[in-house]
């Protein structure tokens, strides 16, 4: 058997999180090779300077060149930076032939309606022409397209826990009324740059919610609600700051007439061949999931009422792993490669 | 001016936090002293060995005593036991001529219902003809009983966040339709034992729910939402352990047709001669409250959705530190006597 | 009797950690009122939209004021600065007569010798010749002399825990050969600015240390040594950074031939008429006396070897509160006047 | 190329966190496959219903056998078992022909010496003859043994961090005179069972020593060093308890008259060919290291002082880790086979 063909991986914005990750994990991906971080902040820093869990593992250097340079040399690019610089870096690099597949991580083209993307991203979209090209990355509804697909758009954190928990219920018109999403994040999800939000001091012992009504993940969600078929729901999604490093647990409050195991059963079914999501009894935790590209559901259900219960990792599944999941659909690389590996205990 | 007298106070159940907490408080209230500490499995034992942040507090050493030898040197007894000791042991004092406040803070004389005791608490209620004299102590909506009162239930630490949440709005008959609460705990609210769920290991970095549609703080609050006239609602109440020591985080998610600063203007209407409520711009926080009798309220609203989020330390106003107000108010002293200090920062 | 006099307080720096801490424990003490708070960059501000703890304990907003205009009104000033403040500031006040207290919380006026200072402050101390006049305020070595000054540098944090260790051996001329002193320090050491290493994702399950060999509370721990008495004796000491908001843990390992019993009882005599160190079975513990002005320690003996090990919380103990008790002492007042409280448990 | 063998795995003790250890990183490991768990208390229950964390990896149940069932099956033998536990079991299988390797990661075979065992373990040895043949595995000084080694005794998680700070300098006689190893470890390393001391609201915010003097560990580390070639020096060994769930972050202050520079070319010299020792400039983390098999080291100086650091975690290279490393070492596989993955940032 002939040895696969390796890809060239650009990444921009390396010296983030979401980069960090995308590095662990591609560290022990056999079919890609990473040729390339861009960081103008840390050009020339050895990237273990920056990562040093990276250490001994990498010796590439923060190239500061520009996009269309990285776009010579890979075939596959990450943007891996905060919200309005792919909108403009795309451009430059969506028509060079050898480019295969560009993955945004940020917010910048999740969202088909500029009007939304200037409500709550407080920006104009810059590239709404290549808004239709770009698929959303949630491959346990949306593998197909992502198979497809050249550009995509890999969804935020808060969603993937929502929709996860939502979409099997969304896709058979059972979500209707009120919905109520209420998520919590742990301090990872901010980034890389101390904030006072994230102060040490501040943050260990405390818990507090933000953003309230304006979370930029909502209207996100909504979009991928409604293009599952969901109709007639109202969805009140409100995001809390907890104070631990990773995940993201939701609890999605619905209406529906079914036992505990008769919604269990349904999404067993539902998610029966994806590898990443596991129906648990119980409840999810996100210290299971931390460090994995799992996704942990778990459901309970009192008479109408029904409450639908996710653990992720915001910066796996939640993230970086979400977006090589949708990379190995997308080149056609077993979904699995680089990703199958458990969390820890504790 | 004469000396006001000091009373004696009586601790049953010593060991655990919540006495612990009682002990902190009640060291710097200038009307009573705290005489005897009650403890069977720490009998003999210095109180200070066995909190340790109390040495120089106190010189008392844990007594054996039963609870009739207590009562006749007490005229205040609290109870700071685990579920299914004071129904055991309130009758064998309640006819004490010297007892004059009897103050529970465990569940036992909660719910007016044996019924529900049976169904949440899984034993059969010892002192049902007790149930009656009991008055429930959340002094922001019960002052005047507490005034007159003998026996007393203290809240639970979850009703407490929650009722302080939609008080305000079940008194006004603004409560309908379908209300979600969604509570976080941190670990110190499992108690002094050590169980796999607070081990820290386990705990540090998790979240989770737990006792979805079980918990018994579930009865106690509709209880008292319906005691304060709201009748066409429907309750969704989870509870999710947090990774933090102390507080409650109380997300309380109501049907209102008013803007975020219309509510707050009602919020602080009803809570304007309250000492121990603040109604706060944004979100409150749970670190903000840390080791005091505060519960900081914050709102949100868009459209006729409406949230709202308490804070509190559940070993304090959760427990501790609100038993202790409404001694304040059943013995005549001033209501924030050895209440009135601010948390930390940070 | 005739009521005390209330003396007017101003605070210099009041955004910060030491500040917050000024401004909670002096919120109960009746012998002082706080009338100003002075702060640059939240001039304007309420004081409790800045410390949310204390909203319902002070109506006061920071002052843009100088600080002639703060020493004006008040007889006690604090500067609860960064470094390099007060060296500025404190000459503008010195000669005001209505000042009776200059207590300095930074590392200003510590070091007596400007060479040190522009050795491990990085900076040309601008007020050489205050320097005699400025005690060093650790009252358990240094309390006749606090009595009578009028200008305090409070000791670090660091230095309080070490030298509370150290001092009793120290003044027995016990202190000889090489002495370890291995400190960790919680995250609110470094103050109210969030940056990389008080990052929660980074911090919240991390411990390295830091500035080996260059801690600028280094030569204060050595100078304070000499002073009681110690000669031959080299001085290790290594700061690291634990993960946890409060306290500071100090493992002093020094020469010693006794056993622990004989150890313990040199302690608890040397400091059997203070009030703020307690001497402990075991080992002490920062949860302990987190939030308040205690010292615990605890030694362990084998040999010729010896440990003592100190936990203090760095910002009371080794920050506000040991200010409050120097003020306590210079202006007659009961020493434990405002600090007199029991830390939490848990 | 013929698909090399696989070679059959059983585990004793598979409630624990070693087992959890060994299971994750086994999961991926090409060269063995685990084919029996362990556990008496757990025996029939689903691997992945204790370890949550395994689901999907997993289709073993634990097994109530006896130690001799499982020898017949597996050529590897890991016990992860509490102390005393190995010493019972061994001698029932060291006889099995089909048994290849016995690796155990409890304490029971490291100390040569059946009178420090009983002194330090405070149980008599039942095993003396087998002691001889137990190898000490640690690779980084041990490699050629460890090749043919047939019984292992894995070195415990503070002698790992310990001896991988040491040893360089014991193996060049350059350690001398007193040593202070100042340990500090995370919650982890106690077990999975809950106690007071790993209970979350005692342990989150908490730092404390513990076993001065009378840790098992210290026995162990000074034997090695002995074995290593120092002679004159004096060990003081204290562990303390960290409010982290993994690493241990130790502290070596020793005497050696050279420059931070030259301490750091020796030691990287020293482990030039080691891949899971990484000499790193500043100070190692734990954060950095946490999941991994890296030891990270760093090294300061100041005159004759010199401090030497190395944070592992304790759980991998201080635990399952180092242990599957030594297998590898034992069965000729590549060292790194199942271990050669960065950790996580943050």
């Amino acid at each position: 058997m002939a040895h696969p063909k390796v890809e060239n991986v650009a990444i921009v914005g390396g010296s983030g999180y979401g980069a960090a990750e995308l590095l662990r994990i591609l560290s022990s991906h056999p079919r890609v090779k990473v040729v390339r971080v861009l960081s103008r902040s840390n050009a020339g820093k050895e990237v273990a300077d920056v990562h040093p869990n990276l250490r001994g593992f990498y010796g590439l250097k923060f190239s500061g060149a520009g996009i269309e340079e990285a776009a010579r040399e890979a075939s596959i690019v990450f943007f891996a930076t905060p919200h309005k610089v792919a909108m403009g870096d795309v451009p430059k690099i969506v028509d060079s032939r050898g480019v295969r597949a560009i993955i945004d991580l940020s917010g910048d083209f999740r969202l088909k309606d500029p009007d939304l993307y200037r409500k709550y991203y407080k920006a104009t979209h810059e590239a709404v022409d290549l808004l239709p090209g770009f698929v959303y990355g949630l491959p346990e509804t949306n593998r197909a397209l992502i198979r497809r697909a050249r550009c995509l758009a890999s969804p935020g954190c808060f969603p993937t826990g929502s929709l996860l928990a939502l979409l099997p219920l969304a896709e058979r018109g059972l979500l209707k009324g009120d919905v109520v999403v209420d998520a919590k994040t742990g301090s990872s999800g901010s980034g890389v740059d101390p904030s006072p939000t994230t102060h040490h001091p501040e943050r260990a012992q405390d818990f507090r919610a933000y953003k309230m009504f304006e979370h930029q993940h909502e209207p996100e969600i909504v979009q991928c609600l409604r293009q599952a078929g969901a109709k007639d729901f109202g969805l009140t999604f409100i995001a809390h700051s907890a104070p631990m490093v990773r995940g993201i647990f939701t609890t999605a409050y619905v209406n529906l007439d079914m036992t505990a195991e008769e919604v269990r059963r349904l999404y067993r079914k539902h998610y029966r061949d994806e590898k990443f999501v596991r129906v648990v009894n119980g409840s999810p935790r996100c210290s299971v999931v931390a460090g994995t590209n799992f996704c942990d559901i778990g459901v309970a259900a009192n008479g109408r009422k029904c409450v639908v219960m996710t653990a992720i990792d915001n910066l796996v599944k939640g993230g970086a792993g979400q977006a090589v999941q949708s990379m190995n659909i997308m080149r056609g690389f077993d979904e699995t490669e680089g990703l199958w590996f458990p969390g820890t205990r504790p």
